[in-house]
């Protein structure tokens, strides 16, 4: 049995905050089970160099740890000098999800930049992020609307991520670190609101997988990820519920 | 008259919110007004170089902010590429007031890492991560009191900081960030509890001060330690109260 | 129509030379329409600290583009001082594809590097590194059995990788530079020799994406999979032929 | 007693050279005991970012220690890649204090690059970087004033440093590296002509300290840069004497 | 006896296929003897800050080495986070030499970049780098003509380069890794197709030297660099043989 | 005519002040014109790992400018976050020539580091680092006798270096910048009191030149260089005069 007599189907409990920090213009702290990220939404009105002056914006990503999320002590990136693959290949991931979503001609020639701050890991914080990333990003777009500088929301979509694995030989949505640690298969998809696929990310730990593995934990990703977008629209549109 | 009608003697509402981290061995939030910092002590049995077979162990701290704990986004210092003149001076100071008050002999030969992570800024985020990283560390310590790999605490007084400073002519506690943004002079206390100096700076922002001025400054600096330690104690010795 | 009247389903024409390299202890120059990588295994008797006195192996590889195998040349990464993270992303997954198919304890202590260097780009130069990667490897490994140094070939299955993507609608096999730059949809698979799946990678470049699409990105991927393979085994096996 | 006999108010032996440098607007070479520090004032018409177009300019500083300036060599800081924290810090502790006694807007929109070389270092290296640092410093204003590319001299007063210190229990004056090593309390302080503290910097080594051992070491500090001041003006205006 | 019988006056085989790059506006392989050097010349519009708007055009030059293309491998540059000084060295010495037989005027504003990567090393690579990136810079600027960017040749002569040493007290010419190895002293000569000397690089690696040494090596390489200048022009100049 | 009436065949005035630092264990201030340049030579009992258990030693050097030691001021190499190519070619080539002349093994297991540090630069930095590095080299080796660490001078014959140059057709000794900076061509003379030669580096800066040229300026370093080690006899053998 997974703790807390978790279902192979089940979410770890997930709440998202909106509104954590003072400073930015769209902001939530998004947990799930022990796992917590901070995701704010900073507006700058300045685009990276190869879109100067063609009308159009950008949304980024950044990504980190603090030193003590994780469950030993790593290293902190600045005082090593740089980012890992890691950091990278992740923060990557977050930026491209969530253009997926946005109509950067709508957003008009400014950047989002969306930090994604793991405050405390247990598996999962890429997907966290990108759910969370997505709310905080919502919120600074309003602003932008609120303050007349768009007219209307540049977002085409929701977007939400969860990962899924074959544990012990059954697939599982939403591993935690010691699930992930002894996972055969490892997967992690990012979906919209209309069920399209933005991302599928699916790695053999130890053996090879087979299709129908795979197709069971995107069955598993597809229900969980609307789960996690029913979650988001309370948090985004309070004034529906 | 200063926001929220604070006196020029008065703190800002502080409060210190222990074990916040599920890994680390000591932690806490600690949070001054609108700013707050996550610290978290780190038990690592090996030790720097130069302690390597002494018997000694050794107390450090690193410091970051999270690129939106700031009213607009600074850089990443693991995305600039290292740490800033100013990161590694705070780290340095915060490190040295927690090791003013351990016992490094009876601490044995293992290093606590204290990270002191600001994730929101309005001030004084310096002050609070020694007054919050004195609470990570004794716990930390304890920790290791527990799991019968020391004797006695290692601790010798208690250490915490605030800062003072001259706006308008009026010495003044606690600054947040836009009365620190117009001081004329900006000083930061690290106090024991037994009321001994564990270090001062005091930095003339625009004309130079008298010594009278600095000695008000640190009048209420000391009523301020003294305040910070008293809530240390609640936290940390829930039984005596 | 596609460039030289390609079908969907067709690979571009596929050359590995093996033993390119002079001083490399395995090695391949692979050709994939006019992508070119140089694959070289290099074998390293000390393995990374985690390893040490388990008995255990590693594999690992590095990936590096000469500034002018693009287009338009690209900055040389050890002037810039490090690597970016689409290299570290590329390494790592190459690594990750070897790894899936070697034996760690039957290779013994030590480590094989894999360098891939591309010197000339037309797409698709990740997958052709893992696929001339692993015919490098095994060279490698079988100059390690023909000194004598371990018995047997500590290789599991061959692996190798192709891309597939959406183009104008249509799923199409081994995308060149052009088709990947205006592809919908951009997928990269890894497979190995008994049809087990190693990595699955899909990235939604516009739209996203349906299941459907994927499924038929993933049968012509498996497909050409196959046929790599085959002249995998004329290049390594030519004793069969 | 303290080497050479010096009483506990003595300064060591101090001269400032001036012109040392051949090419520098300013400079002089401050030699205080063992102490010996190359200061240059560099005139740069270009500002930082944040003045441009303000009319204002700014005085910066850098520091340094030739490897072997010290009783073992250290390490080259552009070998390593970077500089200390240590580094850092004393910078930006030179750059305030000389700061503080320049008009900027009197010096018109124009940076002056004061940097501070340690030649041989025996304790006491960042006061005389500040001492020095001013003298070479009015020589560039001088510079600027004597080729019309400003009127007047925008120098407000004189500023110097020193160092003061509590040694086996005595207060004194001006710490020696052996002194300094020892100390149980340590502490710099910058003053300017007029007797207004432009920085405190007190640190306890090892037990903390109290009020009244703080006053009886700023007493010191306080005579101390009274006399370098006077030093300084009999190398800045020869004419008097 | 040199290897293959080769006499102490003659070149090993020496190849150079022009073309090599399908992107670059012009390249070559040079292969001398197991040496294998990659040439590509990159045309780039801009030039650097300390000739714009002069006029004036630039050539610079870049080297790097495949991790295997030594006896044992090395780490890779961009991996180690930098270039090393040999490295710095070598490309410092390709540019200067190419640009004494380049008429920086007529090639007008721009920069030519030349890339060389040695893909497998046996001695003599910065020779060959030389050698090989003069075919691929007059590819570049024939290219540049062709476009109509310029109207002649910015070409004012041929440069080529290579080795020769004092081996078991013999002068001999292009050294092989093995002989530069034991070779008594190592030096590298530049010339032009007219014999004027661009570039003298004399090193002794054991005893000093004497003056006829020198001269017998120097003798030996003006008979060999003729040699590698007919070479060029056999390649560069198809229609004449 | 020269600056000052010299002679080409002149040095400018040269002298060596051995002893100038108080720390090392061999140092002097050289000073050449207006070139100054600090020596010091540090003993250092560890290896690096190539020669670790060999009973070699090793002597290498560094290089480093102060910021203001040239006409306008550099960006110091310690801030901008390494040491540049032209850095590393000198150290690289001071090392070498500094170890022509010593026994290393009589040295034992131990480094010499030799520090030049250029406080003033007039052109000819790097063959004063030569010149002067010897005679700190010297003094170390004394140092360790004297300390009975080794038995004899591990020293086989004295080195110096100095520039020669073709300025307006005329081959000249010992260029100053201003020389330099116009000269034809340049180069870098390493010899020994034997007269052996050490290195050799010519540089053709705007036409090619002739071997005659290079003989001329070959026969002006020989003599100087005979001068220069005069010089470096009585500074270290003050006995003898």
């Amino acid at each position: 049995m997974r703790k807390n007599d978790r279902s192979e189907k089940a979410l770890r409990t997930v709440s998202i905050e909106p509104g954590f920090s003072l400073h930015a213009e769209g902001s939530c702290l998004i947990t799930v089970g022990n796992t917590k990220v901070i995701c704010t939404a900073s507006v700058d009105e300045k685009v990276p160099p190869f879109l100067r002056n063609t009308g159009k914006g950008w949304v980024t990503a950044e990504y980190g740890m603090l030193p003590r999320s994780t469950g030993s002590r790593m290293d902190r990136e600045a005082a090593r000098g740089g980012q890992s693959g890691r950091t990278h290949e992740i923060q990557r991931l977050i930026g491209r999800s969530l253009r997926a979503v946005i109509d950067l001609t709508a957003l008009g020639e400014r950047q989002i930049k969306v930090d994604c701050d793991v405050i405390q890991a247990d598996g999962g914080t890429r997907t966290a992020a990108i759910t969370g990333g997505f709310v905080a990003l919502y919120f600074a777009c309003k602003h932008l609307v609120d303050q007349k500088l768009i007219k209307t929301l540049p977002i085409k979509d929701h977007v939400a991520a969860i990962s899924a694995g074959v544990v012990k030989g059954q697939s599982v949505l939403d591993l935690d670190y010691d699930e992930d640690s002894t996972a055969e298969t490892d997967a992690n998809f990012v979906m919209t609101g209309k069920g399209g696929i933005v991302e599928i990310q699916s790695t053999a730990e130890g053996e090879p997988f087979q299709l129908e593995q795979f197709q069971s934990m995107f069955d598993l990703a597809k229900s969980g990820i609307n789960d996690l977008i029913k979650l988001q629209m309370k948090v985004m549109y309070p004034e529906l519920s």
